[in-house]
């Protein structure tokens, strides 16, 4: 398997700078971007030359330290970061966490501190992912060689400062020679799957095949698709999901065509102070994104669009949640009972 | 309202040529497109610069008339013909009433008797449009006024030598006052939604809002779509339906969200000689067109793609079939009793 670049990194020490992989770039360049100022940090994850829910955490947390370097005051920093963008819980868990271990330290030594704090984000996060694959893994024992699984937008090493969270389940049965084959849906409007997931695929030598995402119910009609796995930007307390536009649809044909439906996302992406997934808010987004596809003009000057980034899967269609802690039932009182044995979660926006 | 240019249009007498929109330019460009060979026109089809069931059969019988100002044998003309699209019934129809039409003239006549066949086709299919607008409105006669409609695809003038099919009944709907809303589905992977269906509307002043092909469940879930309403390119015996990729997705979606699914077509479209969808050859198409979106290549070079041009929404899916001729229910019994009570159908490829 080719080791691909890391998805971010930091360079140099407490006054040193973010270096991300420029997502917008894949896959006809891989470049990496540097960013100096919490502006430049702002907009790679704007912009998405850094996305999925857990590097924008990492991304995040790292931010802060640019910030720092920069010489704004740690508030700013935060509440410029935290807008961002609006759907993916993560970004808010990792400043949290970073404001509140600056509240425990001198000004002395806050910049160590928040870099050792960020760099602790990252490392977690790294083993979040293994993690992921393992229990994922282990709960999709039950597949053939050569089953033909399903994803929709990209949850992998690019999604996350790891290997990913549904791609790490599918690493994971490949190092357990399970052949798998996977059908990719491209996911319009930014085609994340396209060029972010299918790229990782082959890199690491995994048998994919992409598709247009109205393809999916096809491909599933004919009886090629086991299983379908997919991130999560947001988990409410009942188990309804925000993920990338289009998810919901997929999971409404899984219980048509009655394929598992399964969701693969750290813990950190439990959002326990909302009871349902109708307390998520939506990032709307350009219309240009999709009236402008990759350069060319592809509809009329003027007309209408509706461009929402995320759609929330209601819990009923999700067969299990796969965490770095377990595999959780996405039912109100299977996930209270899940954190509340965790000693370090649950982590709340409350 | 602004009157479209002509889809397609015969220029000269019988020794003249088709002129039709070149549709792969619009909406940057509004082109005509002279084809003075047959080999013009399969490319014309193939290539998807006309396109849409009923435009297909309108195009394939002035390509007949092409090839014989072309001095080429009929059956060659029609063999060649019958390549270019596999999935559009519409195609064999037309083909077929040419050939019988040639059967019974001499050689003398044959051109100015096949060049009266084709205009003969174009003519009805204007009034089947007409008439699929009238039937389609009246059966949703019921909808309040600003009612938000749904569409995949084209099935519009473009697709038509009228009206359109599904659009035609959304443009009777607007003289009727009911000042429908539709969401327009880009429909990847050619964007006929946006490029065409969109522009389409847009030229009328009817308002529409484009959505990638994914969103669809999103503004369903939202509860801002009252009726879905697509065209058709086969229709089996039993009702199945194949039409663009990504219908029997929007089917689906219909049913879990407890929206009526209808689909609006000519009675041509019926290929009564299959009696399930499962007899529908699916059209398979270039990778190219998955990876190449307008120029940009957007996926990893040498990635596996799977791209199915068509697929089969099961009867049970669709509330109503909109013809020209009435309003049938989607079971074999209905469709049989129907057409046992027309004169000049059924046509049937048997």
């Amino acid at each position: 398997m080719n080791q691909p670049l890391p998805t971010l990194r930091w360079h140099g020490e407490h006054n040193g700078h973010l270096v991300l992989i420029d997502q917008t770039r894949l896959p006809a360049d891989v470049v990496e971007r540097h960013c100096h100022t919490v502006a430049e940090v702002w907009k790679a994850i704007r912009t998405l030359a850094v996305r999925g829910a857990p590097a924008i955490g990492c991304a995040a947390a790292y931010g802060v330290c640019v910030g720092l370097a920069e010489g704004l005051p740690l508030q700013q920093i935060c509440d410029s970061l935290r807008t961002s963008r609006p759907t993916a819980v993560n970004l808010f868990w990792a400043l949290d966490r970073m404001q509140k271990v600056a509240e425990e330290v001198t000004p002395d030594q806050l910049r160590e501190a928040l870099l050792s704090e960020a760099k602790k984000i990252h490392q977690e996060d790294r083993q979040m992912c293994a993690d992921i694959g393992t229990q994922g893994a282990d709960l999709l024992s039950g597949l053939a060689p050569g089953s033909d699984l399903l994803t929709h937008c990209n949850a992998g090493a690019l999604a996350t400062g790891g290997d990913g969270t549904a791609l790490s389940v599918i690493f994971e049965l490949a190092r357990r020679k399970k052949q798998p084959h996977v059908w990719v849906d491209e996911t319009r409007p930014l085609l994340q799957g396209a060029r972010l997931t299918s790229w990782e695929l082959q890199r690491r030598n995994i048998d994919c095949t992409l598709i247009c995402d109205s393809m999916a119910a096809q491909v599933m009609q004919e009886g090629r698709v086991q299983a379908i796995i997919t991130g999560a930007d947001r988990i409410a307390a009942n188990g309804d999901t925000a993920n990338k536009i289009g998810t919901q649809s997929i999971a409404i044909l899984a219980q048509y065509f009655d394929i598992p439906f399964y969701i693969a996302a750290p813990t950190s992406t439990f959002d326990l102070a909302l009871a349902t997934g109708n307390e998520i808010p939506i990032e709307q987004r350009e219309a240009q994104e999709i009236t402008h596809s990759f350069g060319a003009s592809t509809a009329p000057p003027g007309v209408g669009v509706y461009n929402p980034g995320f759609d929330v899967t209601p819990a009923k269609l999700i067969t299990k949640i796969i965490t770095e802690d377990g595999v959780l039932t996405p039912q109100t009182e299977a996930i209270q009972k899940f954190f509340s044995s965790q000693v370090a979660h649950p982590w709340s926006s409350t």
